[in-house]
């Protein structure tokens, strides 16, 4: 289209067309920031010169170990340094990087494990014998299995493996890495958190990743040298690609293995940890933390918040306690975080609660992407009235290639230009949008729609909760009416009609729950309420 | 390379693959940023809501006087709000914005336009005589004109061509944008300095421009609203790509039509500049200015230099006026700066001239690029020893297309996969890079090379000196020795001898000028000394 009169000798050449990846940060890093702490984890501390010599050993023992490029590697690991030095190493090699989830089921491992075709397996030994079962149970060729011991947690190696140092001390430290030749190439193979049903393969191309990189520290107004604890498990949207981000910031990962008040807390005391992202339910952890778990600190922690709608009530609560907390919005389909709660300068006046609820907005597209916005069901702009409910859609180059060997589904969440995030949301007169519910979990009772979202909001103001979950129950006259089921706070006793009244004072008669049910809630290893079991309890 | 097994229906598709371009920024800004202040010039206050519509006019405006994507829109402008809004309605038509150094001579401009082939030249009214001169002189087709007045300054119009504001006035506020198809379209036509000649017509894509824009932020550590004062002329490396980037952190641009130690100050103290670009002679002005000049101010000011080698007693000095001096080198060819001279915090112990002579490097890569070193005439790599000189070579993505109509020159740049830039330099041990001289420049005195730079920087620590170049004198004995041409600081009268005996204090005799002239230096528009002028001079 745009082309000039005459473009002679105007093509792409290796001295002006690179293609985007994440790796070209860490090469970077190991010659720019050389010196710098680039992963820390316990007694583990490693700079950016042997963080990238590991790393490139790990490529060069994939490939002595049969891997080529466009095979993928999986991990079973949790947020330790062998799952950071896998995110550089298994592309290092030109394979994708396939980091299961530690908490699923022998069942789904091996479904993922067949369905992704990994030829090797890094495994956490913690997790290996389950992993193990999941190997007998495939139907495909077994990958080789690398143990990953980790006795610093108390985690001892099992032996039958060959393990992790073994394996990466027979890799090349001078590795030459295999760049991709084409942005377009695989990255990643994500399957997503199965919080509706069987989890579908998300595949990452080199080009998204980068450009989340690039785009992130601008949200997150991240100047150089941050030092950031990983805590969303890097085996969900790989993090929401922090990891690949660090190197370009000369920043310092601190790894964290098991997610817990005490944990975060003494990070950020002793380790000076500045960034981190976390579900709702981390921040809950923070605000409900018991006084000897807590540890003084005298900087604002930048927290990124997503995954599940954060409470206003939990926004605020944390809002005092020395982090400034900013929800982002994403999918496994969209690389992780695409929408931010950006805030505006006139809000810091505003009474703390009324912060808290523009906090708990979705917000609008995040830098490197072109366009997010809530549509109709024909694919038309909603009002901008912060009442009408639409689609929220997203066109970007951080949206995944497409879920592997599922043309079909790909082109459904394709359609019209736009992925569809099945997620209802409002939008506000200044754009800013407002998820309402998943299109799944919205509760449709004498033809009204009711946000099982805010009925959430408001049992989370109740002082007893600590947790809630509301979804449709069947019911012959309204056809579904709100059932609320919730987690107590340690020491208190359920009191039904209570719960009941709090939600009568503070939304309308028909959205208020019509039967409330204790007990722990279903949850997803990314800290997702899954509805769908609680539903099953209902019919 | 890397492909998967099976990547069924994993192809781009308008939801997954934007092409990149800084069009995109304002795009997005006049969604999440509407209401904030973009463009500021005296009276003239614009919203990002008001930008964009602007914007958007001129691309319709474009379209109705006829251009077609891949035509060329020149301006001749210095740095006014038209410029501006130039950088992103020109392409917004899919146009390619050629900016035209406003102090060239009526030959050269008549050059540029023929060469270029423009079809519209937006012109300022004080450059518009000398323009009409130089479409006399033209062979093609001539452009046509639209006036561009600026009467705050006291440049009224002279009314023979349709006013910018008439001419916007007939275009569509809410005109779709033509956004490019490919991101390897051109974007702009970029002539260089002409410091070592005729300038040659550098072409840039939207994908390099688009990633300078995600890179610059993490170099000059740059948050959301950066108040950004456009002190490089948007003609020169379109101001280094920072008029593209400033929506991208909805920030403020703030033009300077005349740059003036006065005016810096004041737009620092009124405006509340926070970051700005600027030749090392920028720096000079500033340190070099009158009392009833300056203006206080209680923040820090950070300020890229680029475009020539800063003398270490200039940034010995404006180092202790607020500003804090980061030093970035580039070319035209590369969208401006590609290397930083990155800081590291153990280098804050360091007395203050050690600090400078640090400062004094052009360092390390930029983030988006991919590789940039020093080879041998061989293409090996140089050893990192502090001594040995080598080729400045560039590879990366913000590395122009190439040179148009030019395809042997193009080649002759690219020769071996990285961008030969002609900059000779040493590296040091931690691969930081620092420029010895341009190869035109160096002196070559009894088989020894003399760096030019090094010289000059002897100089410049005389407190007589105002500015000086060193340059090759033919002899008969040593085949060259150099000569030094001083400008002389107000109210000083030149010593040859005495600044011989400087230089003889602090270099080996043979590098020390064998003559000094002084005198006005002959500069180009963007403060560079056009060193072949005083060469002239000496044969
Ligand atoms: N900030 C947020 N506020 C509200 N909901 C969010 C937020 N961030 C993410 N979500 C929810 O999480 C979903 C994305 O989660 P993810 O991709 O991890 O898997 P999942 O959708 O939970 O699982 P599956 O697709 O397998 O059912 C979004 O579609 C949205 O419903
Ligand atoms: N930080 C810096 N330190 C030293 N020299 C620099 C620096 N930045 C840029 N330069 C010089 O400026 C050159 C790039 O300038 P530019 O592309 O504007 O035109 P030019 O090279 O001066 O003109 P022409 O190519 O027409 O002779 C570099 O090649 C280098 O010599
Ligand atoms: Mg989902
Ligand atoms: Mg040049």
């Amino acid at each position: 289209m745009g082309w000039m009169n005459d473009e002679t000798g105007l093509d792409k050449t290796p001295a002006n067309y690179v293609p985007l990846t994440p790796l070209s940060h860490l090469a970077r890093a190991a010659k720019v920031f050389a010196d710098r702490e680039a992963l820390v984890y316990g007694e583990m501390r490693l700079t950016y010169r042997q963080y990238h010599a590991r790393v490139s050993q790990l490529a060069s023992a994939l490939v002595q170990a049969g891997v080529t490029p466009g095979d993928v590697v999986a991990t079973i690991l949790p947020n330790v340094p062998a799952q950071a030095e896998a995110h550089f190493g298994v592309p290092a090699c030109g394979a994708v990087l396939n980091t299961i989830n530690i908490r699923l089921d022998v069942d789904t491992i091996a479904y993922i494990l067949d369905h992704g075709e990994a030829k090797v397996v890094l495994c956490d030994s913690q997790f290996l014998p389950v992993a193990m079962q999941a190997i007998d149970l495939m139907e495909g060729e077994a990958p080789l299995i690398v143990e990953v011991p980790d006795p610093q947690a108390g985690v001892p190696e099992i032996g039958e493996q060959i393990d992790y140092e073994t394996f990466l001390a027979a890799g090349d430290p001078t590795f030459a890495w295999v760049m991709p030749l084409d942005e377009w190439e695989s990255l990643a193979l994500n399957y997503t958190s199965g919080t509706t049903g069987r989890p579908k393969g998300v595949v990452y191309h080199h080009r998204g990743a980068y450009l989340m990189t690039m785009g992130t520290p601008v949200t997150w107004r991240m100047t150089l040298y941050p030092v950031f604890l990983a805590i969303v498990p890097l085996f969900h949207c790989n993090g929401w690609n922090h990891t690949w981000m660090m190197p370009l910031l000369g920043g310092t990962v601190v790894c964290c293995r098991d997610v817990a008040a005490a944990a975060i807390y003494d990070a950020i005391a002793d380790e000076g940890v500045t960034h981190f992202g976390g579900a709702p339910i981390v921040l809950n952890l923070l605000v409900n933390a018991k006084d000897d778990e807590r540890r003084a600190f005298d900087h604002t922690v930048e927290v990124f918040t997503a995954g599940a709608p954060p409470a206003p009530a939990t926004l605020d609560a944390i809002g005092k306690l020395g982090f400034n907390v900013q929800q982002v919005y994403g999918l496994t389909e969209t690389y992780g975080h695409v929408t931010e709660c950006l805030w505006n300068a006139d809000w810091d006046a505003l009474p703390q609660d009324e912060q808290a609820a523009i906090k708990a907005r979705q917000g609008v597209a995040f830098p490197q992407m072109e366009d997010i916005t809530v549509l109709s069901d024909t694919m038309e702009q909603v009002p901008m009235d912060g009442a009408t409910q639409g689609e929220i859609v997203i066109r970007g180059n951080s949206v995944m290639k497409g879920y592997l060997k599922n043309p079909e589904a790909t082109a459904k969440a394709f359609k019209g230009g736009y992925f569809h995030s099945e997620d209802l949301a409002i939008q506000h007169p200044d754009g800013s949008m407002q998820i309402a519910d998943r299109a799944k979990d919205i509760i449709i009772s004498g033809g009204e729609n009711i946000s099982s979202v805010e009925v959430e909001g408001a049992l989370m103001g109740h002082p007893d909760v600590m947790l809630c979950a509301v979804v449709a129950m069947p019911d012959d006259k309204w056809g579904e009416v709100p059932c609320a089921f919730v987690e107590l706070k340690e020491g208190r006793t359920g009191d039904e009609a209570a719960l009941i009244a709090h939600c009568r004072d503070r939304l309308a008669g028909f959205k208020c729950p019509k039967k409330v049910v204790f007990g722990e809630l279903p949850k997803t290893s990314t800290g997702k309420i899954q509805k769908f079991e609680l539903r099953k309890q209902l019919t």
